[in-house]
């Protein structure tokens, strides 16, 4: 779906209208292309006295080949860059800012007590006007929940405020996250910072990301452009809109795709299969015999490494007008038949170990929504699917998380009234509804055999938007 | 601050207008007035055919004096009520719609998988019409981190979906919320229930309350319309707005006020003394010696019962434009402090065992907000020092929980310019800001002898506002 208003605002007629108005001005937002850097600018390091993952922190900076720079405040960054062979500089000098950076990074695993908060305010306050159009800030710390004390699990609370904030005040396309990381699993960052850094994530802003112990071996992909070369990857719904665009982003990533979508949809999806030059499985996930069909389906190839379920349906209605077979069906198609697919693969060891399993919820399941009670049901019972049965899974090192669009540029969001479209597409961030690519690149990043650290995650890609931000 | 759009839509000449153009149409909302039934209607109740509260229910429904009626899915509430003395009928015959009611409530408990969850559908589907304005609605379950399988997990953490809808979808000012409740935790349901249902919880919806095991013992009040009879309740910020209205309540239920402000603010703190014959202390919190003036203070009263921290201060700007002590003394006065005064209270034992915590954050610490960094770190802290203090506190019965108001009519609402504050005003569930009173009745509900069944929750008064809803 084009958004007619994106481009006129960024005409020169409509830019000024748009500034006499006042009107939203979306702004056409960075997306990854093939061969690009991670990062199209230099990295502004900041921290506080006591930042404990610095060294981590360099050693990506070195493996992604950014440019860096430290805030006065965090001076140690420069012996630590250079440790590990990573030129580096000071940004700004005397209280005056520096160039113009791409990226934020403030490691504030060091603050242990709410009265160190200053050296958020220092970084920020110093930096946030010289952060470049389609920026990035990445707020790192440490899981609230496995602080040792009350006072530091607040203040690791309480940055959330922060990069919730920046995100709204940031503007023309930056986006701000928050990354846990726990103790001990600095070393999964790599897959988590590439991402959040580049332009794969464009439309993912104000989410808070857990990195945790890692549930198998973290496997460096041997070409970071590839990274699921050799994987085989089912998608299904894959025969258009956002599974499309999945598909052709695993594909371009390296994998081999199995497309999968309902018998009805055979012509799509013989299309998006042999542009991809992959596989095409047409079956109702929905009927009772399915789970064991994707068994055999697995084995016969040798066994599957990533599962996507990105099928779904609505059938809107309020509640009172709603038929019954309505609501039984969208949450068995959304929600059930995912749990039997996911425990069928899981126990057979038809997923591999090590594998992978990506849901997609919805900002309706988060939020809830008008007329949509069977589909919010099905898209909140994911996020609780993805939390409860990540610890599991592990134990056989599968991965299982979950991203959640907002306004995603589609036939079916062209579909909804023009009103109500509007308000969804400018009322976030970025003044704009996403494209299918960006789910699509946030589904890459959870697939990477690199993000073994990452499960039990549910991730928005909103653009921040207003509604459950 | 009066909303003059509210009067507007509900005089007959506005009425025809907001129809004839389609604009939010605020209702005006019941509140509670002493003396009132619980709730004033009927309680239609529903179930599946493995509900587990069912008892409890019927002993707090019994307690609150409740007419019930049992919809046909939920035929065991008939004998479940009468064992208990309460008397209750059939709601409808032959899926014919009965009467009207005041309030739904339905007992989730026993749905173990999300293939049961038509359960949900027939019974919302055949009542939803029935709610009359200002009606209730609260779904029971189970909390899904204590299930025994992540299918049961699964299940019960889809109903937020359906509770967050149906805030939006049943309108006429009704809410809907959802509460898990912990196995062996059912006698501590009542002072939540009688919250919920009744009109003090007139501008909270789409929340999620855990109701655990008690801290101490649960503590019937002798008069449920003075659960506070007797009780030392130091209020903080009470010389006007929020702080002036929580003081009232307090008093209206029973409790010996203590009202503190800086001291800039003593008249308006001494007005509010008088009136509610209680004490006044005018003492900048803020100050590194207020801790311990507090314990002095605590200890010559013989101990104080309830602390409620609703002194908070915004001093707006963007983190480029911000001053730093404005960042210091936001994050000072509204955590720090709280932080310190907490533990000076707590581990000093002037506040009492068995006494109670409430901490007020707000929706800018949930969702951001932009110009607010300060604030909003300090009130995601709030969040943080709730949820990691409440275990710590438990061990000497004391709770500690949080209020996260939305939008309310205060002179600082009323200073934020029009179009940004009508947006604040409609854009949620009740198109209508919230009164400081209804802050109040949740603090009260938290400051209950009887709510020893809650710590670390944060739970919002915001009407389901859009923004982070």
């Amino acid at each position: 779906m084009k958004d007619g208003y994106l481009d006129f605002a960024n005409s020169p007629m409509g830019a000024k209208l748009v500034n006499a108005l006042g009107l939203p001005k979306p702004l056409p937002l960075e997306r990854y292309k093939p061969g690009q850097p991670v990062v199209q600018g230099t990295v502004l390091i900041g921290g506080s006295a006591d930042s404990q993952i610095l060294e981590a922190l360099a050693t990506v900076m070195k493996s992604i080949g950014a440019q860096t720079l430290a805030h006065e405040r965090v001076p140690q960054w420069i012996a630590t860059a250079n440790k590990v062979g990573l030129t580096t500089g000071r940004w700004g000098t005397q209280g005056q800012a520096g160039e113009k950076v791409k990226a934020l990074v403030f490691d504030a695993t060091g603050l242990s007590d709410s009265t160190q908060s200053d050296a958020l305010y220092w970084f920020f306050h110093d930096t946030a006007r010289s952060v470049l159009p389609s920026g990035r800030v990445v707020i790192i710390g440490r899981p609230p929940e496995e602080c040792s004390s009350p006072r530091k699990a607040t203040v690791q609370r309480s940055l959330e405020g922060l990069s919730r904030s920046l995100g709204k005040e940031l503007k023309k396309g930056a986006t701000a996250q928050l990354v846990y990381v726990s103790e001990g699993a600095e070393a999964n960052l790599e897959s988590t910072l590439r991402f959040l850094l580049s332009a794969r994530s464009t439309y993912v802003s104000a989410q808070v990301v857990r990195v945790g112990k890692p549930v198998s071996d973290v496997v460096a992909p041997a070409d970071w452009a590839k990274p699921l070369a050799g994987k085989k990857v089912l998608v299904t719904g894959a025969s258009r809109g956002i599974g499309a665009a999945i598909a052709e982003v695993m594909a371009r990533d390296g994998a081999d795709v199995i497309a999968l979508d309902v018998p009805q949809a055979q012509e799509g999806l013989n299309e998006v299969a042999k542009k991809l030059g992959g596989k095409a499985i047409a079956l109702d996930i929905g009927a009772a015999d399915a789970p064991q069909k994707l068994v055999d389906a697995a084995r016969a190839d040798g066994g599957w490494d990533v599962i996507v379920h990105n099928a779904g349906i609505t059938r809107d209605k309020t509640i009172a007008n709603m038929k019954e077979h309505l609501w039984q069906l969208v949450v068995n198609v959304n929600l059930s038949t995912q749990e039997r697919i996911n425990d069928a693969l899981v126990e057979s060891g038809a997923l591999k170990a090590g594998g992978r399993i990506v849901c997609v919820s919805s900002i309706s399941g988060l939020a809830g929504n008008m007329g949509q009670t069977n589909y919010a049901v099905s898209k909140a019972g994911v996020v609780g699917m993805v939390q409860f049965n990540a610890p599991i899974y592990a134990q056989k090192g599968i991965t299982i998380n979950a991203v959640a669009p907002g306004f995603i540029e589609t036939a079916m969001t062209a579909a909804i009234p023009f009103a109500i479209r509007e308000a969804g597409r400018r009322m976030n961030s970025m003044s704009q509804g996403g494209q299918p690519v960006d789910v699509a690149e946030a589904i890459g990043w959870f697939a990477s055999p690199a993000s073994s650290g990452l499960t039990g995650n549910t991730i928005r890609v909103c653009g921040q938007s207003l509604i459950g931000a």
